[in-house]
């Protein structure tokens, strides 16, 4: 019997090692507790009501129909033996030869009060929903309320982390409430409504250079979005964001995008951990001491350059693509490859016409920068008819300055 | 001021006659329990993965921003006082110089025992995005089941009511399961796969010609769905379909399509009530002894060659006009004119290149039929960018004998 290889989550890196392996001489069985894979950098546009969350998310069995050697199994993984070399699930243990720990990443909240609970977080396809969800529902509130101080805790909405996610969402967030909303609400003035951006270091978008983030901080505000820096978030309690340097703001929706660590299942892992709970793997990517299991992507804790490598899909793809092939060369008997990152650069949309690209050597934004970013994503999407769908609601809403999907599906009037 | 015309319910009534009294002397209150305007004919495409359920629903401030006499309101109305002429709702009262009652229907279980619990239904958004949810679920809980009798259970799907929703979700969730899923899963065998379809009537689709309802259900036996007429339901029990005669049937998923009654609201009305709890209403469509009352759609009881009218977007629509125009009249100090019904016809599609087309002297069937049925769904259909995503999602499953919106967006595997 050829040897069994487990690959667990149909994420980025899940899907590439499972594709990396169609033909090699193993029997693939591809886990998640979805039937899809999701496209995660587009989920913000979910969340502010440009795209339906169907076309941003692909069945996986749909995916790798062709792939002989490969069974998926919808479930939900609970533990992990590196000794028995199993993997425990809802429907019982899993043995494996090779195992394919590729989890991703869940939010952190840090520890703080309340957060948990009451704010809005954007990882999952359920939470794009919610969000656009709880927004529509603020408006349709606002609109129906008397009380002008209600009407302000209605309408501020509060996003805490400036990275890609945060920044995307403030400017996708911005352009929804007083291109689209503000026509559809009579009643409601555009005064009244408030979005800020928190981010706790002194720049927007953490890591890119400087200059790109100013610029991208410029944008937000020609938006309308109150960007503070060095502002870090204390709790937020009964509807009230509380600052570590005292201020608060009053807000019935917060939105946190700054905290980020691996998926449980790694960090329950009983081996070392680096920061953010990511296991710390050998240079070829194989858990230390267990050869025959790896972990890749934002589960994964590897250096360049003296910096933790980013959570990022470009990461675990090509970690992905490494530790598939160091499973094909044990399975012929041949030692495994270090892995090596090769940085492709980072991109960030602000909005409407206004993007910063950050390549290195290679810095730029604007119109430019923005057109890079749909191509770029479009051609990420996986399935002609998304990207077909897809681009289609980008240009209906370019061109008639139009969000369509402003639906509430969920009981809103019960409150969230 | 103007006298105040509050409308309940955004269906196609009340958004009918909301657009109707566009310009017309009064102020208008559009209140529904929803943001949006659902095109309910294409519900059961939602529910067999066809179409994403947000181009089949449109938010009702979008549809009707543009009229300025309009105010649209979301909220539940919870009682109606003929006589002090308020709604209230769950946002206090609301007083009205002219009521329009547009509410609809709901599904009647008809005192089933087990039903309300366990069975499905396809009246809401949200109905069609759950069966679309449990049918993939129960695919994947079969497909990672090693005993033959539980996958039995798991791949049988009764549908209860051979009227055109029961028909159409049939043809669709054949064609699902037999062009599509039997790609997805190759670990399961297509007989183990039973659609059955129950008619308490003797012939499916009641009310079309025998002719062509016999040949309706031609086309779905050749589709491979089990079609039983005189079948009536006695109960449904532990997963366990009981019939009036004694034949029993196991299966995980039921969908009642069997029984309506009008909604709550127009069944509590101290008011005399016709078949299925519909308000009785003057030739006028005012409620007797309310004249500044309209009852309209599925809501309201009229009769016509002595059959009570179908609970179709035909009629609501035409007696959204006319409550309209007799509004309009009243507030001109003109007598209000009575209802006249003019059967457009009806058209039930079964699948692929299937449906039959009864328009009285005109009746047809087959490829020709389909078309009409394309055609005349895509007109109704609100909205350019709706109608171009349905005609894509359309044409990309005909050609490529897919359907692409086969997620499971809530967790399934905590079971239904």
């Amino acid at each position: 019997m050829q040897p069994h290889v487990v690959i667990v989550g149909a994420g980025f890196g899940g899907l590439t090692a499972a594709r990396r392996l169609a033909g090699a001489p193993v029997r693939i069985s591809l886990i998640d507790r979805n039937n899809y894979h999701l496209f995660q950098p587009l989920l913000y546009q979910v969340a502010t009501a440009g795209l339906e969350p169907e076309q941003i998310a692909k069945p996986v069995r749909a995916i790798l129909r062709h792939q002989s050697n490969l069974t998926f199994r919808m479930t939900e993984v609970t533990g992990i033996d590196l000794s028995s070399q199993q993997v425990t699930s809802a429907e019982g243990p899993i043995a494996y030869d090779y195992l394919v720990l590729a989890v991703g990443a869940e939010t952190d909240f840090l520890g703080l009060g309340g957060l948990e609970d009451d704010s809005l977080q954007l990882k999952g396809l359920t939470d794009g929903v919610t969000i656009r969800n709880h927004v529509l529902a603020c408006f349709e509130r606002a609109a129906a309320d008397p009380q002008a101080e209600r009407r302000a805790e209605l309408l501020t909405f509060v996003i805490v982390g400036a990275g890609p996610t945060g920044v995307e969402m403030a400017g996708a967030l911005a352009e929804l409430v007083h291109l689209v909303l503000v026509k559809d609400y009579p009643e409601l003035e555009g005064k009244e409504i408030r979005i800020l951006l928190l981010e706790a270091q002194d720049q927007v978008l953490p890591g890119f250079d400087p200059a790109l983030a100013r610029s991208a901080q410029r944008t937000l505000e020609g938006k309308g979005v109150e960007v503070m820096t060095g502002a870090r978030l204390a709790n937020y309690l009964d509807k009230r964001a509380l600052l570590a340097d005292g201020r608060s703001i009053l807000a019935e929706t917060l939105i946190w995008s700054a905290g980020v660590q691996a998926e449980q299942l790694a960090r329950d892992l009983a081996v070392e951990h680096g920061r953010q709970g990511r296991v710390i793997v050998e240079p070829t990517l194989q858990v230390p001491a267990h050869p025959n299991a790896y972990v890749i992507g934002d589960a994964a804790y590897q250096e360049a350059d003296g910096q933790p490598l980013p959570m990022m899909a470009p990461v675990a793809m090509q970690m992905a693509e490494r530790a598939a092939d160091n499973i094909r060369r044990a399975v012929e008997g041949r030692p495994p490859q270090a892995f090596a990152y090769r940085d492709p650069g980072r991109l960030a949309t602000i909005g409407r016409n206004a993007a910063v690209a950050d390549f290195g050597r290679l810095r730029f934004r604007g119109f430019l920068a923005w057109v890079v970013w749909l191509v770029v994503h479009l051609i990420q999407l996986i399935g002609f008819r998304n990207r077909l769908l897809v681009l289609i609601n980008w240009a209906w809403d370019y061109f008639f300055y139009d969000r369509a999907v402003r639906l509430i599906t969920s009981d809103p009037l019960r409150g969230e």
